[in-house]
């Protein structure tokens, strides 16, 4: 027997195979072998293959877009939006348009074409974060934009199309609709109950206790209630802030090690899969949206939505949390990687 | 340059390469040869493998769950949700949940194992399109269910697991969330300007004429001004009835051939791409939905989401909806097919 859940937040329901769910041997592997190292734009000595780099950490003396860096951001070379113009709205009979205006970065995580995010140090990836920090603050102080949203995706089911580790940054004009539903949903749980939702979520997965996978002083990670994938994970930061960039120093270093570990337990326990990930933030040069709590949501590319997916927002979802949560927690991680 | 356009209806953003559409040969080719026939258990002689018929068009004389049938419509052997018991609404903390109670059954569209539907012929097509209307009104009987949803999956990209042609249809205990924002679009829409958005939406597509694929007396089809995929096409009905069911046997017929002719194009146009479509249609047993307007969406899966997808709602649209307008109106179409 299956069961419905709805999600606290925007009121999704899903479909949770909760007697039979589906193991990590149940679903069908991917090969993510890199294999392309000897034509890579992202590789050292090819700096001038993308548009120049805004920012980078590099070893000292090195010049920018030569060798050195460690993690280096780039414009995409071929953005979905345009930096240059001012924002243009305008009606067309019932329909409404604007003119693509936003920003599309690249982040590229190590010069080791070799080595996932997942598999970063701890300096690494760190300073990745920095760079995710970093780039959305300053992307936020144009005031053309209303939105920034940072994300990934690796391997081939998840639509990546170039396979050395990096990261993406796009600033749009306008909020997207998946963030508007959330901060809708938060606002009203606040209004009703003058508490945040997703500080309730933290306290409701505390009591239950079966999807935590990990946690830190200031982060807790486990598999959501009501997911839309075998194996999602969620992020969450214990304290109560709406933006990403927010975040203190002691943050930024916890949530390089959560995320490594959250990462690094995906591939281990799914064979390396293909999965995105994505950072919800609050908007940004917008009214205020204290009541949301930026997070980050880990999808596991392992199905494929289908028509029903597509024509209802039903997910049907092969794997409930708890014993997705409990694979997770089974992998032996050793911090010291 | 891009183009950001607004969804009349729902409010979804979305980002159309304007400039420098993907044409036709521009995507991958996916084989669609069906391969299993074997052992397949919707041919002709396998009725036994599937749970008893609940419906199907068959030959004088010719016994239910025996060969004879041209149509047959079955209880899907692996349901989503179940079909017997009531639904049980309860709250887990700050979660809700229910049990999992819905209907979940197959249309298996031909006996013939390598006939698609766009190859069906036009009494072939409007006996698929009768079992669509007959169960999906019989299941609207049944009070516990709030919504009925029919779709289809095409090929491997689309999701499909069986490649005999057949579709689908679920009967949910609860409205789902697409369906839920196009009623509240609509019904917006309407207490603004006392009229239906999909009335007004066809009215401008007859007045930009450039998107329009095909028409007839009762329906007409075109790629939307504000897709959310290349090729992405509606078929819409022109008189405004909120359900499907509610359709005239005039109106059956012409939607038949119209959607074959739909869905030939596409096949001719693009290589026989993996495609969902599916029915938006009014709930049932619910208060009066009367500013709704039933239509189809068909999808072909050409290009793969990703994190950005995913993580905004926003979509990026490589194709522009009168480019591929004119690609779908050149094939030649033969009516006598």
């Amino acid at each position: 027997m299956a069961e419905l859940r709805r999600d606290p937040i925007v009121g999704r329901w899903v479909i949770i195979n909760t007697e039979d769910s589906m193991t990590p041997d149940d679903f069908e592997k991917e090969d993510q072998t890199p294999k392309h190292q000897a034509t890579c734009q992202f590789c050292y000595g090819r700096e001038h293959q993308t548009p120049p780099e805004i920012e980078a950490s590099r070893a000292p003396g090195t010049a920018p877009n030569t060798p050195g860096w460690s993690v280096r951001v780039v414009p995409n070379k071929f953005p979905a939006l345009r930096i240059e113009g001012n924002i243009d709205r305008r009606g067309m009979g019932v329909f409404t348009l604007a003119n693509g205006i936003g920003a599309h970065e690249v982040v590229i995580e190590t010069p080791d074409h070799n080595k996932a995010l997942a598999d970063l140090s701890k300096e690494e990836f760190l300073e990745v974060i920095r760079k995710f920090c970093s780039r959305s603050w300053s992307l936020a102080q144009d005031k053309r934009f209303k939105y920034i949203i940072i994300f990934k995706n690796f391997g081939g089911s998840a639509g990546t199309s170039v396979e050395h580790g990096h990261s993406q940054i796009i600033a749009l004009p306008m909020v997207p609709k998946h963030v508007l539903e959330e901060l809708e949903g938060a606002r009203r749980y606040h209004e009703l109950r003058e508490r945040c939702i997703f500080c309730d979520v933290i306290q409701q997965e505390y009591q239950d206790k079966e999807r935590i996978v990990v946690e830190n002083k200031n982060f807790v990670v486990f598999c959501p209630y009501v997911p839309r994938y075998a194996f999602e994970c969620w992020v969450l930061p214990k304290r109560h802030i709406p933006h990403f960039f927010e975040m203190s120093e002691e943050e930024q270093h916890d949530l390089s090690l959560i995320l490594k570990e959250a990462l690094w337990r995906i591939k281990s326990c799914l064979f390396n899969p293909s999965y995105n990930f994505f950072i919800h933030t609050a908007p940004v040069n917008q009214e205020y949206t204290g009541s949301y709590h930026w997070h980050i949501e880990i999808v596991p590319k392992l199905t494929r939505e289908a028509g029903f997916e597509w024509g209802t927002g039903f997910y049907v979802v092969p794997t409930a949390p708890q014993i997705a949560a409990k694979f997770l927690k089974e992998v032996k991680f050793n911090f010291q990687i």
